[in-house]
């Protein structure tokens, strides 16, 4: 992963003044570049550096004038900062399909197929009859259950677990340690206090453009044929729960350690804070936004909603309720000295009544 | 996995009305049924798809008419709903069960013994002295410490990590990136605010029929010889938390994300909700309820209690209150109103009582 | 790991009385121990066992005079319960430090260095250009991604995976299945209801002397150069979620499923307890206690505040409002009481006020 100055003004749209064959491999703020590294300048308070930068170049507006010699050498843009930003997501896009081939042991069984580009890291599982699309990166100690299809320019981070059965779409990126596919929480008690397990026999379905954290758990479905379901476009955080026949709606974004209960269906364009619980079997419209360690125990019919509390109200409201509970024992006081009051002006009008 | 029509009949004590030499592979939904697959037909609402359906064989009520022709063949049985739970929880059991067998390259120490039926995934890793039952299913990437005892049929999914010396019974079931036996959280404070590690050197005893979700954390105990306990017959959902010293009656069942401090005592046929929080070194009667996200700060000595809030009190006092807390700023309203209104009141008795 | 009584009287500076050549193994109570291992006498209502124990030494005080005869030896020393907890500390030390040498199958780059007493587990991968100090034990199923560093006498259980560019200071342990370095939650919303990946290019920073528990999670920083930061001396539990950008202070301790949003700067010695939520961008000072549960909005700026609720304020000042809140019907009612005698009363008055 080196690029010529010049290739990469290239990219830009930019133009080269100095020396255009130089070398980059890494990006760096101005302040802290070295040599084989590329920064920009867009801020004027940071021009200072640009004297004395060790970067190899320096992409800065079209209209720079240096005031004093530089020793780096620039690429003019319209927009440094844009320009950066495009450099810095292809470089993200570089590193993140960079692995490539096959690293051993790893274990693929005779009857799955793989795409082109695949990497497939050391100790890494892929089971019978999976399919795999084109550059899809499986990370050492991933395991792929049976049955399973992915999509292409998917990555699993190591030790992503694949119960079997589960389908994966294009351009999703799984965090390590995340579980996708294991058996929904279900159990019919006996009449002897005892628990009977109600086989899970569904699959989770994930499809497109779907980033999920690391640590978070998607259980499967109950029945033959249905699926917990992840739309296109939803974001996933760390250490999150989604239990059985779960459906979240397309561009839906969760924080870290919320927990979504059985049956329950999440809108499009949801927004859910960190450590919400949802209870199980209800319906969110789209839009609908939960402060974090919410707790809802109610379906939400009107969408773009904003709900917090223990159980969930609008939020407006559990703030204004919260601002009085915050004053509740100088509430009681005064309600205690109104009785007080008003007792012995009971015991005046009495008095002022029996007045001869 | 393939059965023909006659021995599925068989085992249901049904009767066949049609040819029973099909081959069954699959369960399905009767509208969804192909050829191989087996369905049934309960609620009357869905007979028209016996008419059109493709499957192999529908489980139909005994005194079961057509009223067209059909192309399937019949099973005739007493309850058609509960025959093809039978069967659904038999297949489950037969694809829960049918992996056997030593993947390569797989670890197990030459000190281990291993029974009958075992299943070694590939990556898995068993190690010294440990001792493993018949029909133990221990999947890729799972990690057995040294020392540990693992009881009959029981299945241990993907990457499930238990330290030295952990003890698990028969027919436990553990999903994917469950961790058993690490380190309690037990630090002593010294005297330059550092902390000092305290030896975790207890295990985790694990009795029988036991089903703990995925990436769940339980401690091992602090001291030689002293155990973190999970009763016989527990179930345990994702990502929950069970600290040092904790023991888990019987029958107990805990959500997802539900945490448990050091050294409390959880009673028999208890049920805890998800993200429920319980304080350290308290004791739960049997049969305790737990609503979601309640916090438990004391010990529960009445048994079948239910509990919500935080700290948790009687659910029913709890939404009582709540009811009110969401009112609260109109009550601070009411209350300055009748503050207003006594304060003229008083002053016009103060004027009445001074007239002359 | 064997040792002869007279060694470890030796390590503790004690005398023995009876046979020093005997072997001890293991530590155990003085009620429960056998032959090889080794207790310990120091409650006067314990001292019915020594008489009896099979014990092959047991730990006394220096003026212990035995009222029978006694089978097993003595080691006399000053204070035998600090005796012994040296000694579980010693033994603590040596069963985490036992593992040695290189199993097989198990990953290391070419690239890698790694020190002297290294264990490399089964199953393990070390990446390119990896450093490793002296002392490190890496156990089966550890993920060491290319780039990362690590101190000497750092313990890495089984399945801890560690992303590209991660530091790790001395003496640290990780426990099993905790993730270090994954994506930050980054994403920028788009025109169309969609959202961009940010691309997360920092690491995490872990200083010296930190233990991490299971299941954890820790994200990189978004930029170049910058790090998520756990300071020396922090003890962090199981299940935590730690976004990126956070610093947490030197010996501050969180307890599990406890959340800490993306750039907030935990100070020194801070203790937080089980499943608190803290959002982002925060300042919390030195010595902040955090209560279980509690929901943490605003920075905090005074050192050693103890705060409650959701979101939190002073703890003293939660447990009062809530003292009221569980009470909130009773007074919901006594408000309604006094608005109906001052309703009564003020028709009084009136009817007073016109009398003729």
């Amino acid at each position: 992963m080196e690029f010529s100055i010049g290739q990469i003004a290239a990219m830009l749209g930019g133009e080269v003044q100095g020396n255009d064959s130089g070398k980059i491999s890494m990006l760096a703020k101005i302040q802290d570049a070295k040599t084989g590294q590329i920064a920009f300048l867009s801020n004027p308070k940071y021009e200072q550096y640009i004297y004395t930068t060790q970067a190899s170049a320096v992409i800065v507006k079209k209209d720079f004038q240096p005031r004093k010699e530089l020793t780096t050498t620039l690429i003019l843009v319209e927009d440094p900062y844009s320009s950066f930003t495009v450099l810095l997501e292809e470089y993200h896009k570089l590193i993140s399909f960079q692995k490539n081939g096959i690293e051993q042991p790893s274990f693929q069984s005779d009857t799955a197929t793989v795409g082109n580009q695949l990497y497939r890291g050391a100790f890494s599982y892929i089971g019978n009859r999976v399919k795999i699309g084109n550059n899809v990166k499986v990370y050492p100690h991933v395991f792929i259950g049976d049955d399973t299809v992915i999509g292409d320019n998917t990555i699993l981070h190591p030790n992503v677990k694949i119960y079997a059965g589960t389908r994966i779409g294009n351009n999703c990126v799984i965090h390590a340690g995340t579980v996708i596919g294991s058996d929904g929480f279900g159990f019919a008690p006996q009449g002897d206090g005892t628990y009977k397990t109600i086989p899970q026999l569904g699959n989770v379905l994930i499809e497109d453009n779907v980033t999920i954290g690391a640590n978070t758990v998607i259980d499967c479905a109950t029945l033959f044929g249905d699926s917990t379901i992840i739309r296109s476009g939803v974001k996933l955080d760390n250490l999150i729960q989604i239990a059985h026949n779960v459906e979240i709606g397309k561009n839906t974004v969760i924080a870290a350690q919320a927990g979504i209960s059985g049956s329950t269906k999440v809108g499009d364009n949801a927004m859910i804070a960190g450590q919400v619980g949802i209870a199980g079997h209800l319906i969110l419209a789209n839009r609908t936004q939960i402060g974090a360690q919410a707790g809802i125990s109610k379906s939400v019919k009107e969408e773009g909603q904003q709900l917090l509390g223990y159980p969930a109200i609008d939020i407006k409201d559990y703030f204004r309720s919260y601002a009085v509970f915050k004053r509740l024992p100088e509430l009681n006081d005064r309600l205690r000295e109104l009785e007080k009051k008003l007792g012995t002006l009971a015991a005046t009008e009495l008095n002022s009544d029996t007045r001869p």
